[in-house]
Order: structure tokens, then sequence, then C-alpha cells
């Protein structure tokens, strides 16, 4: 039984900036509220902003997050945080983040969150796209950044929903 | 209440082999037993033999267990995993297991281990040794290994009990 | 004076894909052979496609290559390389090519080029594109990929010069 | 030409403190020189102490010195590396100084040192020791740390020569 509820843990990241507008803050904390509500685990970078705020949504439902650090000390992780890796290895933990989730869903961002795209992109693992980057595939010989770019928090968790049973 | 639970977890890593005797496996699965009975998160490689009968003994008590992983996938990691990290950086997954752990049970253990141990000496992270590496400090200009060796796992439970508090 | 040299040494990578047409590998080559004409040596990914062609261009003016490779093994380097580093890290390393150079010519390329873009954005180290990512930067909140995009890898060389020149 | 003279590059790894006596000074001089005199590449970890010695040595009969460096700046190198790599890994690097070397010296040396020694012995690479770590193979289940313990510099050299020659 433990070995099945743990082989069967579905983990989802949530990638954006350090910092974020209000409105960011809100969308982010609905896609962590909404990850928790499926029952799975929310992975991310572990630090303030997007991180914090989708974090905080995932433990208004007891949701599990799992916070991959950049630094040296765990103490610089946000609050919400159920449990935390402290990597020191900067921004290579960003690969980390990206080769422990099964789909990650993009909210704003900046070139952090552009590298964690990319990254997801190579590894073929799906990424959604929320108010974040924007880039013609047509321009760029056909490679998109997005699986889906979707509207809302609740289409996030939708599509990341589809996109890893279809995977199965 | 959210960020007090998170912030207070205790993070306690089990390092050693990933094959093992029966009676290292033993050994191993009392200390994942004892660690999760004091509500410390069992921090280790994820891997076989030490680490998958600490993490069995975690698991006994309902106790949260972190395996951060060497490989591309989390499907080597072993089953009494709650919670798993995919590095995909090989041997160098090494120093964030002794990153994430305010203290840490050696058991047994080839040269991996031996890596782990001299990581942790280096960065100031107290380590215990249960049947593990035998090193003369004085043969070594006072370098020795271990904080404290131990003859059982009951004793290498409290002496990281010790260790921690003190630190504090 | 050997102080003097190793220190003056100005190091700068190409980024690009692992196959490339014939059109891009004589660009990078030309590029590759530019660097080595202005003393650099030339960081990149240690591999094939664009990383080989460009080192075999830096090599046939004599010039110093360094890869820094992804797998364990050196074997799987490209002939060109003067020096390289064996990292283990697989698409982690992608954070070291850009970390150890300061300016960067991306050559077409795919989303792991693209992750490097990104990341040497986030870094503050600037990227020349030639033949690259196509990203409209109005429409990502003023974030561009690339310090400047250029036509040929003449141009590549002389804005390289210009912006390491200004970071001084 | 150029792609026999790089890959029949030999790399040689010199492991040791960032501080160190004069004495060790010395020996690690030698030890740098030594390997020049072999036309052998000097990998290291870039830093001050047994590092920058042996850099000097090498330098000194102008032989070619890596640098994998921890921080997130070439400037912290010591003065005598024809090359580096900023890797911004903390001590995680000195898993890439062990893989990119075919045989290591070891040279006194503290934690960081024994670390490097006891991946070089997970992953298969000979190490020769130096004044170095002492450890009893009998009361350590037959694992001992070194290929071969030398008295001296011009010992060290030559037992990686045969190690290297051996190997292949």
């Amino acid at each position: 039984m433990e070995r099945q509820s743990a082989s069967r843990a579905v983990y989802v990241g949530v990638i954006g900036g350090r910092r974020c507008s209000d409105e960011i803050a809100e969308l982010a904390f609905r896609v962590g509220r909404g990850i928790a509500e499926q029952g799975w685990i929310l992975v991310c970078g572990g630090m303030g902003g997007v991180m914090e705020q989708a974090c905080r949504g995932a433990r208004s439902q007891n949701g599990v997050t799992l916070g991959i650090l950049p630094g040296d000390s765990r103490d610089r992780g946000n609050p919400y945080l159920s449990c935390s890796v402290v990597t020191g290895l900067g921004e290579a933990r960003n690969v980390l983040v990206v080769k422990s989730s099964q789909a990650l869903i993009a909210i704003d961002g900046s070139y952090g969150t552009l590298s964690e795209i990319a990254l997801a992109n190579a590894a073929g693992i799906p990424v959604v796209g929320l108010r974040s980057w924007q880039l013609d595939a047509q321009e760029n010989r056909g490679q998109g950044l997005f699986s889906r770019v979707v509207d809302d928090p609740n289409e996030a968790i939708q599509t990341v929903k589809s996109l890893i049973f279809e995977s199965f």
C-alpha cells in the first residue's frame, strides 16, 4: 500500500518569477490550490513570488509542496514548503525542477522561467503556459514553447490532467 | 501554522550502500523507523540497499521519506519514497543529500558513502557512524570521520537528537 | 607573465544544436575561425553539429577550444577540442557553458540552445544571435533574447568585441 | 592531426587543500612540474594552496592547466590557470574534477580532498597518495583509498604513468 501510494504520486511543477504582481499572485495561488485538489505533489524552485503563492494555495488544501532550493540554506525557502531540498547549485537547480515534474505550468516569469520552459521542451515534458512567454512557432522552425496556452488556473489544471493521462 | 510546521521540520539523512547484508538491512530498517518515530523527515539517495531499508522502516511508522535520485527517471527509486527529486546529476547528487540534512547517519557503505561523510565534514554537518568506515583521526592530523560512532540504531537516534539540539 | 596571459584570456561561448545543415555548419566554422583569430578561447558544450564546426574553425587557426561535456566520457566529445571537462551532469552542464563565457554567440539551435540563451540573459551575459531563435520583445514585457541579432559571422565577432570591451 | 593531438591528450588531476604548509607547497610544485614535463594536462579545482602550487609548477614548464572553479566568477581562480571553467556548483564541482581526470594525485588535503578520493574510487579512477589521508584497508572490508601511496613527486609521476598505460 505504501508502495502504491508513493509510486502513483503525480508531480506537477509550477514555474515563474521570484517576484510578481498581485494579479499574477492570485493566479499562482489558484493554480497551487488546484494542484492540491487533484492530489498532486507541487514541485517548484522553492523561492518567493509565483513559487510562494502557488505553495500557499496548495497548502490551503493540505497539499504537498516540494521546493528545490538554489542556495546553501533551507532558510531562504518560502514558508509553504512541505519538504525542501538544499542544492547549492544556483540556477543549475532549474534542471532538477523540470526533471522532477511530469508536467509544468508556467505563470508569468522572466529568463529563469524561460530556461525551464526550454529545458522541459528539450526533455519532452509538457508545459502549459498561463500569462507567460510568447513566441511565434512559425518563425522558429515550428518550435513552440507550450503544449497549450491557457487563460485561467482551472483550464491549466484540466489541461495538465489530460496531458498526463495522455502520456500514460 | 503551515508556516511553522514546515519550517520546524527536521531533516536527517541516512547514507549507505545500494546493496547490503541482511544484518545491515535490519539495522537500516530500525534507524529509519526511529527517525519516523521522532517525526523527522528521512533524506536519502533514494536507491536500494541501506536507503531502501531505512525508508521501509520510516514508512512503517507513516514517516516522510525524501529520495534524491541520481538518474533521469523516478522509476528507479525505491518503493518507499514519499517524495522524490529526479536530478540526472549522477554521483554529484551526493552533495544534495548532504546539504539537505541537518545530521546524517552512515550505515556500512562503500566509497559513495565515504564521499558523503567527507562532504558533510567539509560542510560542518554532524555524522553518526554505525558499522561504517573506520579511520584513525590521530594519523590524519586530527581529522576524524564521525561526530560519534555508535553501536545500535537506538543510540544513533539519541545521538542525532543531542547533536541537532546542541547545534541550535 | 604567466599570470597575465592567463587572467587576460577572453572566453567566448558558441551555442547551437548537435545537428545542423551544411549552411549552418559553414557559418559555425567561420564564427569559430573568427574567435581564434581574435585570440579568444572558444567555450562550448563539446558535442557535434554547430559545436563541432565552430571548434573545427577555431582549430584551423590554432585556436584553443574548451568543451564542457554532458556525459560521463571524454570519448563522446568532438575531435576538435583542445581541452575538455567531463561533467556527467547531462543538460545541467548548459549552465556551466554559459557561466564560463564572457559573451555567447547563438547559431541556429533548438530548445537546449534556447535554455542557454535564457540562462545567459538571467546572468547578465551578452548573447549575439545568428540565424537563431526569434522572439518579439514587445510581446514579452520588453524581455528580448539577444543583445544584438547579426547577419553574418564577421558581424558576430565584431559585436562580441564591442560588447566585451564595453563591459569592462 | 588536430584530431589526434586532442584525443590523445592525457588528463591528470591534482587534489589537495586550499591552504598548505611550505613543505607541501614544494611537493605540489614538483608534482605539477612533473605533469607538464610528461605533456599531460593538469586538472584541478582551480583554487589556492596545493592547487595553485601544482599549477605554478606546470606553468613553469609551459604546461597546460585546467581549473574547474566552484564559484560564480573566474576571478577567484589561481593565477596559473591556462583555462578555467566557472561552474557555480560549489563543492559539487569536485565530481567534475574527478571525472575529468584519468588518474589523480592526492597531496595532503582535508575533507574536500577525501571526498574526491572517495569519488574517484567509486568511479574506478586510480588515485596516488602523497602525504595524504591514511586509512587501514583491512579494517574497512578491504576498501583502501589509494592505488598506491608514494613518498615523493617523482614517484607519483612514475606511478601515474604506469597506471594510465596499464589501463589502456
